[in-house]
């Protein structure tokens, strides 16, 4: 898996890491998190027009403490609760779609440890997250159907050795370590592992090639991987997770949740005020001022409607997370699949209609491109695609029609 | 406002109070009403069909205690929340739009009297609803934007006396006493009084002419007020509480929100054993089972998701209730409205889309009059009816656009 | 197939047929159909609300000529284009859905008839139809998934003789002729006819055993055949038409699609004098009369545009239509099916809208039982079910994906 | 109105007019917009990414006749009927949105010069449009409600001359000549005049100014006037043309129908081969190709539906429009208006939809920046802000409801 000749490698390193606080509480970590988005959002247009990737904003958003909160308490963490973490997301994305999607795989990696990982392995990473270590992933392979063509982990007597090619590996280009899922033969079966890769390994290659026309600076690259010495205690196993009932998939999907409904509300929050400031009062309407519009006071309230129900949604599957990680059987994480399908949904088309609406009621002048405001839109239609919402509405239904369990793939 | 030549006065009268036992809790409260709407489910189409009042099943709804989990822990009753309220509303709605809706101002009534009553008048009427007394109200006037023709509280030497005509006095029929609204003039101004006035006071007369198409049991029939003596302990002071903010408007609208949620989910909840065991499987779906069509399962996870969103809506609009109730400031008050607006809207829309969707799934066999599948939709059309949902959006729009403090009229 | 004991057989016999008037081309059928659906409107909601049925109302329907307007030009009939009989059903259902729905099946049968009948039974047929006959139908078959259980058609030395059992035969109870599907064995195969058949032949008997709560006078009750004699001049070739492609299917949907449409259009004509005289301004508007209120404005507009589009698009189809007749070659069926599946999806839709909407903007005062404004809505929910609109979207999804031929069963 | 110090003015001049030949009829006009269409479609991705100016383009464009099909019969053109204008620039729009808009005003000012012109003023610009020469269009203002702020023409012993400066000057940078919107004070009143200026008159400056984040291209900068002398024959009259009913606005505005239409037929066009070829398909949906994914299909469905709709109003409205031309009364007028209101939106809604849709069936490979498949939504959003739909809704409405006119600004 060499470097193509039309690739080039991505070198910016980032900063050392450096211990980060213990963030108290759910409110602690919601204030923090609406302070850094303030700052976030200052520069978050430039950084949409020219693709600039946020280097230092990723550096100060973990600092701040924030991509420790799912450290248990057992390990120095706060441990704090599922929606927390999606909230906290929600936020960041309202501010900037990108740094709201980047930290993702770093919570999705910590709660395989969490699921899979010896105590050894608990220690030691939980410990580089409160010391300031962020995860990237290197997870998803173009043409995966082919098992033979997988990225796999080798081993042999000269050692355990990584190779493959993985791609739009969000987040990586940032991380200290890739958390990245491989294959290995073992006793005529296969068994995945995610191995926390420090992203200076020898053979690891970065090539910053997502150039999608939304959610721009995730740095969503691909990372390659030459036989990539790797040592024993990086390597988590994974393979009891997928085949017992886990919440990892629900809490990976909350998370997903939360970048929609982030994206909208910051959305909304654009809308208000180019509504009281900016836009023309239409001819027809006989109002002055375009916030006296009744009609577009109606469809600010019907954005505003689909927007709260999408947040009361993403907090009660929380609820329902928060659960199924406490007593995982297949029950209460069905459940929470479910429940996150649901708030998935709502988030998905709450995101778009706010983004919409957005320009709707801005008008013309809300189209100047020095601006960007059809960013929301390219940012939640971009994240929606992640996985179709189509599918979610079909296993909502089939669940609560004869109780079929949804599938366990982590798109659901 | 002597009855008319073509009326007929309704003379059944309820049977004698009883005492009730006092909840203890919500989830006692829920599991009460659960087991209510099953049985009252059962004989729901007969009574819809044929308009049979549900003089029985109001009797063992308010003996459950139900009735009496708004009067406060001081005066003797569990003082449950709000949400817990509209929640036990919306699982007998979801047996029975009408049954559902006959309590809500009985509700209403007791939250006028907690802010507006004497201590004496609290120890009183509290007293009577522990002891089994159920109301039904007189708050509608046809006309009444006629100062002069309203319904009017007259304090002469004789005594004091009211006179008027009301209409739509939902669960008036059913009730031992009739919370009416009157205007009193009082040195040169106009003051507003609830008078709690037993239906069989002399002077009153009942008459049973709602005959909406939904809703139809609900017995918002006329009363008619002939120089009806009444005490002065009746007369509960209400101008206050509409002239500073109060949660009664709100508390009123999340009672509402609740009914158009339950219908909803009533409907959702006979779409299910339809589709599992009655529908035929459209000969284009190349599947053998109706359950299996792939285009059905979406439309029921679109049916899920407006539901359960309605729900968490409703969930969190109580808290915003219970805030305004113990601390009815002006923003507290709006933050509340607008949150059960909020509510409102989504389970307008949540209901009606439920109930129409029962159909489109069940196919022609589910349009047999004798099963009366429609009355969902006839039900929940009904009550969405009684303010529009339109002039809700325009409220959540204004106050999230510029913190426009919504009308304290009650309807919203 | 006897009669069931809890059954009766309806025996009231319509006038004998007399010979209509041609209608000389679409103008004038089109006025006709406006006369006659004023004429109709009267006395609608008490038919709908006590399920009289329209025996005169039929009668005077077919006199007026409009149910010979498809008979060809070569058998003395207008031979009217197909769009212009969809948009007379409309207008008819405008007034009274159930008596646009009952001619339907009278112009199927001579749809059928053109194409599979032979010279002798269109000059037989074709003039019973000018000479003022109605054809019913009895196709639909309960549990006819199993071959064995259908009406059949046998050969014996004695004669011909149908047996069998039909459901829903709209426009039976009011017609002289029932044409009946029909199976035969023939020379190890299966062949498809229709018959026919007299109403008063000796061994049929109508039940009028449709209640449905919409749609609810279109006689569409069971009808009994045991061992009726039948001649073969009366038996009209179908199988061919089933094995080739015909514009049998599309021009049958297209009639349904004019059915929809115009309750749809009743609906949206009910609600125009409503809001103008009756409806009451709501209390936030700020206006002194409903028809101010920007937010009615706004949505009576959605609903015409939604009317509009269907209505388009009924016209559109019927050119496809016709042109399918004109030259039935797979690509124009295809075609026409396709165009006609738009035309329905939209007038489904925009019936539901119209019928929902009248609702919501009238208010409370709309929901009066007595004038049954619920009707539009239960006509349109029932008929709609007909064939699920879902499956009208994959077909037509997969015609313009990749060419794929919807299915040529009729009822797409 | 000078050219400010961050300006420049855009000076590339376009060639010299040619004649072009005159187009036969309808069906030959849109087989050559076929024509072009494909050849437009290959560098149009380019060109948005590149925000490259279309100039070669355009002058194909207008060369090939089709920018002359107004031009009416006794003038030498063939005067086509407007649907087939607006049909004509929704298939150039198809293949790309700005070119489509482009010669909207174009059309716009040949139809003021046939309502306002004299003879001979129609002889010669009738007569330039079929010598080749293009018109841009110089009418907006911004902050115009002041109007002594406005662009004027002054009569003075020394000329006639225009001061101003204009905005969203859409195909101005393409054209010969720009007709330019203008007040003039006399005898007390103001009279309004639109002038076919010449873009290389001395005083006019060109600036390339207009940069939204959709339809790129269309070259909408501003336009400055700096004491520019012009000669009477270009200064056609409009104030009859505003003062009495005429058809100019629905003509406008069915042209703009065409282009949402196009927009988004062009989307759905990118999407048929995207699922064909390259979407994958999703794991849950248990087919092994995107195009057998059947919410894949019914989505499909949905868009074909919504593009069959507004592409009939399209059609309908334009034999509104030909009355309204042929016999401008009130009535006419306002038909046409409504009718192309309910044109304009469908299209909106219809286009939004369908470029929505390509990305939701595409899925994440259809994000790639480099294929700029969200450029169809950028378009549409950015075209359909030209003026509000909301409002459009609340005259259909009005005109319906009790005949209300609606306004006869030309934004409807």
């Amino acid at each position: 898996m060499p470097l193509q000749p039309h690739e080039t490698a991505f070198t910016q390193a980032p900063a050392p890491p450096r211990p980060v606080p213990v963030i108290a509480d759910a409110a602690a970590a919601l204030a923090i998190a609406d302070a850094l988005a303030a700052a976030f959002a200052e520069a978050a247009v430039a950084r949409d027009l020219e693709r600039r990737l946020p280097v230092a904003e990723v550096e100060r958003f973990s600092e701040s403490g924030l991509w420790a909160i799912t450290v248990p308490k057992a390990y120095g963490g706060p441990g704090l609760d599922s929606a927390t973490v999606a909230q906290v997301i929600a936020r960041i994305a309202a501010a900037d779609g990108s740094l709201g999607q980047i930290p993702q795989n770093h919570f999705y990696a910590l709660e395989v440890l969490r699921n899979g990982g010896t105590e050894a392995q608990k220690r030691d990473l939980y410990g580089r997250v409160l010391a300031g270590e962020r995860f990237g992933n290197a997870l998803a392979e173009i043409g995966a159907r082919d098992h033979t063509r997988r990225t796999r982990l080798v081993r042999d007597p000269a050692g355990w050795f990584v190779e493959g090619r993985k791609y739009y590996c969000t987040g990586s280009l940032y991380a200290h370590r890739i958390p990245t899922l491989v294959e290995a033969e073992e006793a005529g079966r296969t068994a995945t592992y995610l191995v926390f890769i420090p992203r200076d390994a020898p053979g690891v290659t970065l090539v910053d090639d997502w150039d999608g026309f939304g959610q721009r600076v995730t740095g969503s690259g691909s990372v390659l991987f030459e036989r990539v010495a790797v040592e024993p205690g990086w390597v988590v196993p994974f393979q009891a997770s997928l085949e017992r009932p886990t919440a990892i998939g629900p809490f990976a999907q909350i998370l997903h949740a939360g970048i929609d409904l982030g994206i909208g509300e910051g959305a909304f929050a654009a809308t208000l005020p180019f509504v009281r400031d900016r836009a023309r009062p239409w001819i027809d309407s006989g109002v002055t001022r375009a916030s006296e519009d009744p009609l577009t006071l109606h469809a600010l309230g019907d954005v505003q409607v689909r927007l709260a129900a999408a947040d009361a949604l993403l907090t009660r599957a929380g609820r329902f997370v928060d659960a199924a990680q406490d007593a995982p059987d297949a029950d209460n994480v069905a459940a929470a699949s479910v429940a996150v399908a649901e708030a998935r949904a709502a988030s998905h088309r709450a995101g778009l209609l706010a983004s919409n609406r957005l320009l709707e009621l801005g008008g013309t002048s809300a189209t100047d491109r020095a601006e960007a405001l059809d960013r929301y839109w390219r940012n939640v239609r971009t994240h929606t695609l992640h996985d179709p919402v189509r599918w979610k509405y079909h296993w909502i239904g089939a669940y609560h029609l004869d109780g079929r369990l949804p599938p366990r793939h982590g798109a659901l």
